[in-house]
């Protein structure tokens, strides 16, 4: 029988609150068996590069990465955020160890190459090194990964930290079971937004057809949802998205094939 | 036979200029064998306090870290300067891994106790975990160490790289033939600091000491020695102090028991 593994993904706006943080991580370590971590950083970054006189632009969910945002979000994700979840994991007898792609060469990834518009220093995530991965899991040590990668040539990229935890589930579900948990602010993919009971507790291909054609699916929701039928259609077991408090609950909407 | 290892220890002031780091890095990876890289982050924290108008203070060359300080020292050493570092490597086909001491819980420090100073959220090393460098080590893994370390209740602490870079080449020295070398922008410690040729071949403690008494070693020098002491009593091998541009060509002052 093969062995299971968690990647639970967490977006900024839980990873800056110190209480939702707390209580996040607190749920993760309660998670048996191998397990990662994806965090973004979101705001915090942003809030950097305001105080920095850098200007952040977004398009579709997507941060605009020059040089000097490239400096702010390596600073912010792989350093401030990432090793902060990694002092409070060990808190909590969890033996973590932060990584950006480039450590172990885990994640190689190429510049996006510019179209109609110019992402900047972003990069499309090329290969995982599942081997690398699986290496440290083996020795019960739990990966705390941010959305930070490498494009072999020694330079850093940003990448989103959906895609990352989409890639890595991928690479490791020729070796694993993998449960991939997309957390989120609310309960699960909402039918209507503006009541937070709507959840939708399945979803596969055709209904998502359907609710991004009706309006009811929309915005980052859209390539979260991509990425995860990718993952699912790629050999990953389970994809869930939920809220943060409830990622050992097994409530949230499920997506299936 | 025991197995080697060279640990290597530089500054702010190589790695924040990319053509030295470069050249660093180049030698670094020329190193046959079992490696450390250990990493201070110096004048690019304090410039970046500046921008967000955080004070840096100074005192016996420590810098006093309060919590926006530790922020900032968090960013700047273990994300954009390790993260930098650790790609730049991965170029070169060195398999960089980088790390804080709260990774794997590589360094457990303890918060400094308040006596004549409050240093603030600075740790001294109280445990350096060499069975997990050890594995890392087994794997052709090359650590990259920023000078940020955990106090194991889920708080980073900022602690001296000179003084990681001793702890780490002591713990080591039960399992290798260790080798530790501190760069420097001088070729060695000078006996004037006004030429740049008079570098003392080798120090014992006694000239150490003859030497502070009669002022020539001074300043940031006297910790750096001490350290090296210690690292020689505790076991390590051999000490150097040299140039970056000679961490592969044996010269510099050799410190000796």
């Amino acid at each position: 029988m093969r062995e299971k593994i968690t990647i639970v993904k967490v977006g900024g706006k839980i990873v800056e609150d110190e209480e939702s943080l707390q209580h996040l991580l607190t749920d993760f370590s309660a998670i048996a068996g191998n397990k990662i971590l994806v965090h973004g950083g979101g705001r915090s970054a942003t809030k950097l590069a305001e105080k920095l006189g850098i200007e952040s632009k977004m398009v579709n969910g997507r941060r605009i990465t020059d040089a000097e945002t490239l400096k702010v979000v390596t600073m912010v994700y792989a350093g401030l955020v990432n090793k902060n979840i990694v002092a409070k994991l060990q808190a909590k007898y969890v033996n973590a160890l932060g990584l950006t792609g480039a450590d172990m060469n885990i994640i190689l990834s190429d510049k996006r190459p510019v179209k109609d518009i110019d992402y900047g220093f972003v990069g499309d995530v090329r290969f995982v090194n599942a081997e690398a991965l699986i290496e440290i899991l083996k020795q019960n040590v739990v990966p705390v990964m941010s959305s930070i990668t490498h494009d072999g040539a020694g330079n850093l990229l940003n990448t989103n930290a959906d895609t990352i935890a989409g890639e890595v589930a991928k690479s490791l579900s020729y070796d694993y079971d993998v449960t991939l948990i997309y957390c989120f602010e609310k309960k699960g993919v909402l039918k209507d937004e503006n009541d937070d009971n709507s959840v939708i507790p399945k979803i596969d291909k055709e209904l998502f057809k359907q609710y991004v054609e009706e309006g009811i699916i929309n915005g980052g929701m859209i390539p979260k949802l991509e990425n995860a039928f990718q993952a699912l259609e790629s050999g990953v077991r389970t994809v869930i998205i939920t809220e943060a408090s409830e990622i050992c609950s097994g409530k949230g909407t499920y997506i299936i094939k």
